[in-house]
């Protein structure tokens, strides 16, 4: 028998680094296999106004480059997601480019001129400043959630479908929810710098930024940068066009001439974007993302011979699809 | 006044996640300045015999690709290295390729025949067949260090040299020792897989791989590897030839035709490489790389806000400089 009945709740157990539980006589499902046999229900559309399709020019070779980020919902950085709807909509970022690649942190576009205030591309008119308070919400809509998954922990009988995460070196509990991996401290909560997360490129405080200027992760998550920047959403398809380029040799991995740069053709909201496809990721609150997050702190497929028994939460990426 | 004066002891606290210390007046070094201003006796000689030279055929402009990787120390993955010395010796990379790269996980090179017994390159006669048990060393060696700097934590005041990480998803306690970041629970020791680590790829277990099937991480550190395979150094020059490929498209990020793979032209152990510069690394030892560790946990140079009160072990890479 390849594949071993469903996991028990007993296996749920993906926070405190706990001792891996006994193997099971028959190696379980990998990550990717649970994903695949979610049911239809387990997974949430993502709407067409809840994306920002980027256009790169086409590589070498000629092949289209497109990459698909969606965008934070309420209540986190919506000045800034304000604001980026407001480029894409003036078509802001046509004719801009991909200016920094640094290895292992980022990459970065919008106006390569942006830092030259004589030759910066205008803003539209109408952004809002943000203010840096605004790096995070008032945690209450997750505290009870959190309240109840901590008291169960401390039962021993994991909550059935809201794993937390507390040994993290960066905030006091990480957890998902609505589909993001976010941190808090009982007050607030924020979106983490996980691999393939996006956020807005600042100047020195008191700066935030206005969102014309966005970076994408393509490292280790640099979670120092956690409530000092603001992120906006993360990458969902075609992350490698952008974590491949060539790496900027320029400080801070800038390119130091304009033909290293990948130019920009659009920047535009999905529903916008005639024929793109629909997406659905793996709802954080289904079982099957309960049974993902727990195979992923504790691998007990073929390949492994001992389950790591803890996971940190930017190791357990939401899954999402295009709708078939 | 840009600089501050160095910072004291009680800054020193870079485990526990514990609240940050108040800002001083002026913006504090960031890390890359407390790096620059190391005064030459911490910094650590690496020997030419413990390094791995690969050198890849050139790009399309034609300029040379070179990796260079540290080899771990005893008593980690020595059975293994003693083959990988073995295989450089050889010459048997000479003509094998770069075969798959998976968005945000490894870059993995070798035999591209590997998988097809018919086919496969033969191996040196010679190498050794080593037990997983090996994945892991005793941590007898670290055991008083790690004792002595939690005893000093508990006690609220810092060991001055040894900053320990307890807030670890996958291990109980992870440290520095010379010059690497390694987990332990008390009993065993073991490398971990940070981003540029270069491991041995292997089979399903029992096998552990021979050492002539590598990767390296070019992505979110993926701890869960950590004791279910072999770590047997890091890039320390060079990962950006390997992390900025272009990602495989066949399954679990290998290349689809021959085409795409990248040709090694040679892997060479660096004493036998004429020419190749001395390389240093930044003593773990040193009081420089405790302020830089606390730096990388507490963000206090002009850009940042809030500093973050802790750290994952994989966001303090280990400094590395070529001798001037």
């Amino acid at each position: 028998m390849k594949h071993p009945p469903l996991l028990s709740a007993a296996l749920l157990l993906t926070c405190f680094a706990a001792p891996a539980p006994s193997r099971a006589s028959a190696p379980a499902l990998a990550p990717t296999e649970i994903v695949a046999a979610a049911p239809a229900a387990d997974w949430a559309a993502i709407a067409p106004s809840d994306l920002l399709v980027m256009d790169l020019a086409p590589d070498a070779r000629g092949t289209a480059r497109r990459v698909v980020i969606q965008l934070l919902p309420a209540p986190f950085s919506q000045g800034w997601i304000g604001n980026i709807r407001a480029l894409a909509a003036a078509k802001w970022w046509d004719g801009t480019a991909v200016n920094r690649v640094q290895d292992g942190y980022v990459v970065q576009w919008g106006d390569p001129d942006g830092e030259d205030k004589a030759k910066a591309k205008p803003l539209p008119a109408g952004l809002t400043k943000v203010d840096a308070a605004n790096y995070a919400a008032s945690s209450s809509q997750v505290r009870p959630l959190v309240a109840d998954a901590i008291a169960h922990e401390a039962l021993g009988t994991p909550h059935p479908n809201t794993p937390v995460y507390v040994k993290d070196a960066y905030a006091d509990t990480t957890l998902f929810w609505k589909g993001w991996p976010i941190g808090t401290d009982g007050e607030k909560m924020w979106p983490l710098h996980c691999y393939a997360a996006v956020g807005v490129g600042r100047d020195y405080p008191p700066d935030t930024g206005s969102g014309a200027e966005l970076y994408t992760v393509i490292g280790q998550a640099p979670r120092q940068l956690d409530r000092n920047i603001a992120v906006v959403g993360r990458v969902i398809e075609g992350m490698e066009n952008l974590s491949s380029l060539p790496r900027g040799t320029g400080d801070i991995g800038f390119y130091k001439t304009a033909e290293e740069r990948t130019p920009i053709l659009s920047i535009r909201i999905g529903s916008d974007v005639p024929g793109l496809p629909r997406y659905e990721y793996l709802s954080a609150e289904s079982e099957s993302f309960a049974r993902y997050a727990d195979a992923r702190a504790n691998r007990r497929d073929a390949f492994y011979i001992r389950p790591a028994g803890g996971v940190d939460i930017c190791n357990v990426p939401v899954p999402v699809r295009r709708v078939q």
